[in-house]
């Protein structure tokens, strides 16, 4: 399922390729979210268009609305949404961490109450199999115990050892014809326990690994750090997804690391907050500087957004028009999508930590730059 | 500008042309209202596929925000807001009458102040004109004082009279390389008031005329015989515009009668509330019966949100998602579209009466079938 294509000669970035049931997604690769089985705003041909080969879809939120039967019934994910390309779905694990009000997490499982209805809710890792295999996603993921940072040693040991129990759980009862489960790594910012998980995890032979418990807290260095001292001790020979993450930024470090996928909600929700992705840093759009700024976000970026003018996506957004956050999330996930793109392009010609250095050079400005972005009548 | 191509040999259904400087429109056609240089929720290329090919901007809106000094500043509204076809602009009369708390209308013009901030705005016809210099449509309307229905005899003598008087200020006052102007028929629900507004306008001889001050209260038979007293005296050789109107059954009837030009937020602002036009009358997607429907709203419907299941839409609204509004309102767009050129082809065929009884048989359903349509756990 998976094929490493080329190791950079100058670093550890790596291109690769990842082959799925419903396609083939070039690695490294970003996933746009796709939380209740639409990428908020954003239609199929206008997603397709961004670049995006493999979305994701959160099992926490489809298992609440619609609920995964009425997805079944509905012929599963791909048809009920329409994506007819590759789809990952996670398992609940975090979203039971951040958005639901936890009732007790013990050896059987997460019992939580839902933050739509207050529904209680048993959360076993092996239901969280079978709600994904309803789904039908390409990839699903095994329920994890997430626990915030900074967190005692203790807990974060027995939320790491708990993660490996229940990934065996989820592996045990995993019986679809072409889903494929990948692992999670936890372990916190604690070296010894992410080493530990990561060879437990490798014993269990999963088609993939991500690195899970990251981006919950801890400074961007800390989160660099703690992939320098994960990913040696991840299979060479399957894909390493870096959950949530991240900031433009985040995704050239954990590309330079050895990083095949990323997953994360910024530039969609960025995008419905008027906030737009640039190589330059991002744009504030409701800035009364763009009210009659007639050039394009980006002139070589080839989205519906940038053929028209800042000042009109202003207008748009100051006027609470739906197509200012429609155009900026399109934008948006273009930008990212064109970021993987020469990344993976990069790559191909070993020249990866060239590109790493000239985008991170452009993309973390002066603090007087920023200032001007946010000097604003709004 | 306008070519009449066929009289339809059993009824006064016609089929015309419309040249602008922007493009062609074949008639009768329907035009998406663009309130405020958008579509709401409609990116361009999904509108241009519903086949709509006339727009209408509205002056009142577009003044208040971004203001006509920022359209044109940004190269005029084909440019602002990207849209390359035919726009039509009306002038503000209508949204001062429904919207703006009136402070006074005299010889001079109207005196409001803005529903946005309560800014008191003075509207001689003159300066509508001027704004929609300023905006750069290729038909714009000149201003019209509007009335409530039903309303006495002096009421809407004194308004008809004003408004003629009105045009010919605004004909004076149009300056614009290819603007044309369009005249509108006032004088409420009394035929002897219809007549004589119609041929006081024709005698200023303007390149299209819109029968105004419809829609607004009365029922749709007091509408349809405004149009039998109204019509035969509009010029034969000019378009003639019915103004805000209206669901697919009032299109019809218009059409019957020899109406050219529609528009309407029906299509748009129900789609935003769930509800979808077909040819059997509307359904309300939030209805719990649509939960587990796999079929699409119509099966010969070629909009992207025919290509997914009415369980899949009731999911969209139910869980407040942006592409809930975004499908319905391209499907109504669509339906609204074909709708009229099922019209323009069944004129060419001499068939529109046919059509005509054909459409309204499906369209105006049993009271059981509504309610039905009504009964839901929302």
């Amino acid at each position: 399922m998976y094929t490493l294509l080329r190791q950079d000669a100058h670093c550890d970035a790596r291109r690769g390729r990842l082959e799925t049931a419903h396609g083939t997604v070039e690695l490294p690769a970003f996933m746009p979210v796709g939380t209740l089985g639409t990428v908020k705003g954003v239609e199929l041909e206008q997603l397709r268009a961004t670049g995006a080969e493999m979305i994701l879809g959160n099992t926490y939120h489809l298992s609440l609305r619609p609920g995964e039967d009425v997805v079944r019934s509905l012929g599963g994910l791909h048809k009920f949404c329409g994506w007819t390309g590759p789809i990952l779905t996670d398992s609940g694990g975090f979203q039971i961490f951040s958005l639901a009000k936890i009732m007790n997490i013990d050896e059987q499982g997460a019992v939580f109450r839902s933050h739509i209805d207050g529904d209680k809710i048993e959360l076993p890792p092996e239901r969280a199999v079978k709600i994904q295999e309803a789904l039908g996603s390409d990839i699903a993921m095994v329920l994890d115990h997430v626990v915030a940072l900074p967190n005692d040693r203790k807990t974060l040991e027995d939320a790491m050892l708990r993660s490996v129990r229940w990934a065996k759980r989820c592996k045990d009862a995993a019986d679809h014809p072409y889903q494929k489960l990948f692992a999670i790594v936890q372990g916190g910012l604690d070296p010894a326990l992410r080493k530990h998980c990561a060879e437990l995890l490798a014993e269990l032979d999963f088609p993939g690994y991500a690195i899970g418990g990251l981006s919950v807290g801890e400074t961007p260095q800390e989160m660099y750090d703690a992939l320098d001292f994960t990913l040696p001790f991840m299979p060479v020979d399957k894909p390493r997804y870096l959950m949530g993450v991240g900031k433009p930024e985040d995704i050239l470090n954990a590309i330079l690391r050895g990083v095949d996928l990323f997953d994360c909600v910024m530039p969609t929700r960025n995008g419905r907050n008027a906030q737009a992705f640039t190589d330059d840093g991002p744009l504030r759009l409701r800035n009364e500087k763009y009210r009659q700024d007639d050039r394009p976000l980006d002139e070589s970026c080839p989205c519906p957004a940038c053929k028209r003018s800042r000042g009109y996506l202003r207008h748009l957004f100051m006027a609470d028009e739906m197509l200012g956050p429609i155009l900026l999330t399109i934008h948006n996930l273009t930008y990212y999508q064109h970021l993987v793109a020469r990344a993976r392009n990069a790559i191909e010609q070993n020249r990866f930590a060239e590109f790493y250095r000239t985008q991170m050079g452009r993309l973390i400005r002066t603090p007087a730059d920023v200032e001007s972005e946010f000097r604003t009548d709004q």
